[in-house]
């Protein structure tokens, strides 16, 4: 008989988030740190999550906006990083270099951070007309950014998986509406898909995209109060357009630059997504991400397995478009198995024993709430349907509360460094900058997530006074 | 109006097929060159054959096996390479190195050319019991080996997709078992999506990978009489399990070494696609790999647009399954339009003018045989499912009937190099040692592809005259 040694979390969420979180991704099989510094091993467990997102993406808004994807190349010439000046300087601390004595040709080759650059390079042949706006491209791949911080899984890696979407359109109005649009598409994935709730807004000067006209964002907020960024839209004007020679002929025999966008998400909602719902028993999957939704336990006592096996499989037969799991070994005990798939986050559990088939029933054990039911085996499909769908819903609705309940409204500066120093965000009227943002930032740790709107108020600005302050969310973050 | 200047191809298939190939892919919009030495873009065109390709893989061998995906490191510590000497040797002229300034820690990283070594790293860590095993597990990604041969666009370059599988048995005879189930359902794969005819096989000692046992392969033949590697499945022994101290506790309670293997397919095989079926007016795809199956040109003439565009819109709709393309554009004639979705090897032409309206007909046009056929509109739908049908099965059966022309069998070395210079494949027999293999490459160019079994016969090594041999292809190759 194996060793029945599958350990629990053994630290709570509410005393130490950062080590709780790094067993639940460890003991949730999502992911393991790799012998290579800053690297990550995302396990099948955690790769399954980000094949759903994928799924759900490229149906969602890849399809619908009418985008292709491609793929280019992992190794980016450095002159195409100085071609657009911003950007360089906003990503040349955290590009990883490949030798020059390989590359051979006096020039040293990025390896991606990100691919404007890249793609643009090939725009600038594709794009010649109107006619063949809108380009809208799409890439899933690995990306690297030279991180110095300490390595936290799916949260901070110097290599990271994402996708990254590039427009270029015709007219400012198309840019914008569809920089708009994408972001929005990608709170609706985090919320329905992932039970995340999210704050969509746009990012200031200091925080935006490096090249970029606006940057647009959606924010979540982990229990510790700490926001993370979990995708952009940028709206990156007609800088990249000039620097990169794209130009097309107008519909009036002209030439014109167009406009683009571009916008992205990575791994890194996995982690978000991980640390709002988990528990100290472990992972905790809202039912539409995770690939097997119900595990079923069998209770096997001697000389009644038979029956009560025969039975768990019909059950699982007909339970097969959840991926349901039948654990029978027989060396591991009932309650070793409970543990084990609560700490990889399946939904719901279904425990079968001689006394339920006696009464043509079932225990079902919801995840999230530990709650359990009995229910009528001919009811099963209906049952299983249900909860998985309430349970998407509750989970989504409790970290909504959550999230609500951790925000205050102040335009008092002493409250603002109460509400930051409780680990709670704060909604502060502001001037929008630099100078003030970096001020705030050195005093109290937090930064500016997003602004609510646009609108300048009567407000003055939390910091400076400056008159016609915007409200925005200032918090720690990740 | 814009410009109507798309080229065809200006070269024929063959009079030369190396620059003949360039132009289907440049011009049928699946890759190009990048301005990265050795890299080159997949256009969204080549994207979705990938996206295909993937599709069928992941539900026809990775779900049918019990394999699941994961993500591994880009980057490989060089030590980890030394682990395993023949690996080691066999990988080293090839990889690409992080500048070591930046790894900081006095090691250089490997940018992966295959991840045998970083997945077994984990592999040491995960596997503690036979309850563990077989471990299968499966990567997307992107890999590097620095080719100084010239690049050629999916055939060889510097950074390629693909996938690499990689798994772990208790005993020989799994291990044996499922190198050849892989190996058997890549030929599938080959076969069925892309109507590429297969010759499985395994290769010799001086071709099998670094540190395998042996080597399974797929072989596709191009229409020069070149071969095409174009996937392999690799029975590794205990080597590597010894180098990265993988062991597991048997039912007997005590330490085993276990068995593994590793298979792999990649972008190449959008290439050998490609070569073996596309023709004088560019790309032809096989039916099963099109994303658009149908595009529909709608003949308009001077007030009659109307009705024909109704008509054209009504086919497309009852046709989308097949992602059926409306090519309503009045800025190009239907002249342009035809070679347009010839040069991307769309399968199917729908033709539609009022003169076909007014008889209730459509014009149905076959990329690979451009024949005609009238078709009724109301049988339309049952036209294009047959239609699709016969093309897929009579490309498989035209590239299958070449394939089996190519190929003489002889054991006299003067006909060997005779059906070489004719760009020919040559069957014959060999003695399988290294000194021979080299000499008949130094002298005719000729590679061996694979063995056609296991059984040593009677017939004497065409090189050495060793007695015993086993009959093998030879040919010339990419």
């Amino acid at each position: 008989m194996a060793k029945q040694s599958t350990e629990g979390i053994t630290v709570k969420k509410e005393e130490d988030i950062s080590e709780w979180y790094e067993q639940v991704c460890l003991k949730g099989k999502l992911a393991e740190f790799s012998k290579v510094k800053g690297s990550i091993v995302i396990r099948p467990n955690g790769y399954a999550i980000w094949e759903k997102i994928q799924g759900y993406f490229n149906k969602n808004i890849i399809e619908k906006s009418g985008a292709e994807n491609a793929y280019f190349p992992l190794f980016i010439p450095e002159s195409f990083f100085h071609k657009e000046a911003e950007h360089a300087k906003g990503f040349s601390p955290e590009v990883a270099w490949i030798d020059k004595k390989l590359t051979g040709d006096g020039e040293r080759l990025a390896i991606r951070p990100t691919s404007e650059t890249i793609m643009y390079d090939s725009y600038s042949r594709w794009i010649r007309s109107y006619k063949d706006l809108p380009l809208r491209i799409n890439q899933w791949c690995n990306v690297v950014r030279w991180e110095t911080k300490a390595t936290r899984l799916f949260l901070r890696s110097r290599e990271f998986l994402w996708q990254e979407g590039h427009c270029v359109y015709e007219t400012e109005k198309e840019c914008d509406k569809e920089t708009n649009w994408y972001i929005n598409e990608y709170k609706r994935l985090a919320e329905e898909l992932l039970a995340i709730p999210i704050i969509v807004g746009k990012k200031t000067d200091k925080e935006k995209f490096a090249g970029a006209k606006y940057t647009l964002t959606i924010e979540a907020f982990m229990p510790d109060g700490k926001a993370l960024q979990c995708g952009t839209s940028h709206n990156l004007g007609q800088g990249f357009a000039k620097a990169f020679n794209i130009n097309f002929e107008g519909k009036d025999r002209k030439s014109h630059l167009p406009w683009q966008n571009s916008w992205g998400l990575s791994t890194r909602l996995i982690g978000g997504m991980t640390m709002i719902h988990s528990d100290d028993k472990g992972l905790v999957l809202p039912p539409r991400i995770a690939k097997n939704k119900v595990a079923i336990i069998p209770i096997l006592i001697k000389g009644k397995e038979e029956k009560v096996l025969k039975k768990a499989k019909e059950i699982q037969k007909s339970l097969k478009k959840y991926n349901t799991i039948l654990d029978d070994d027989k060396d591991y005990s009932p309650g070793f198995k409970f543990n084990k798939y609560e700490l990889e986050g399946i939904p719901l559990r279904i425990e079968i024993g001689p006394r339920d088939l006696e009464k043509n029933q079932i225990v079902l054990a919801r995840r999230d709430t530990s709650e359990k039911q009995d229910i009528k085996i001919k009811n099963i499909e209906k049952s299983i349907k249900e909860t998985l769908e309430t349970m998407q819903k509750e989970m989504f609705d409790k970290a909504k509360k959550e999230l609500t309940n951790k925000i205050t409204k102040t335009n008092d500066i002493k409250e603002f460094k109460k509400i930051i120093n409780n680990k709670q965000i704060a909604l502060v009227p502001f001037c929008g900058r630099v100078e003030c943002e970096e001020e705030i930032k050195d005093n109290t740790g937090a930064s500016s997530r997003c602004y609510i709107d646009d609108k300048s108020t009567s407000e003055k600005c939390i910091k400076c006074g400056q008159e016609k302050a915007k409200w925005i969310y200032f918090s720690k973050s990740y």
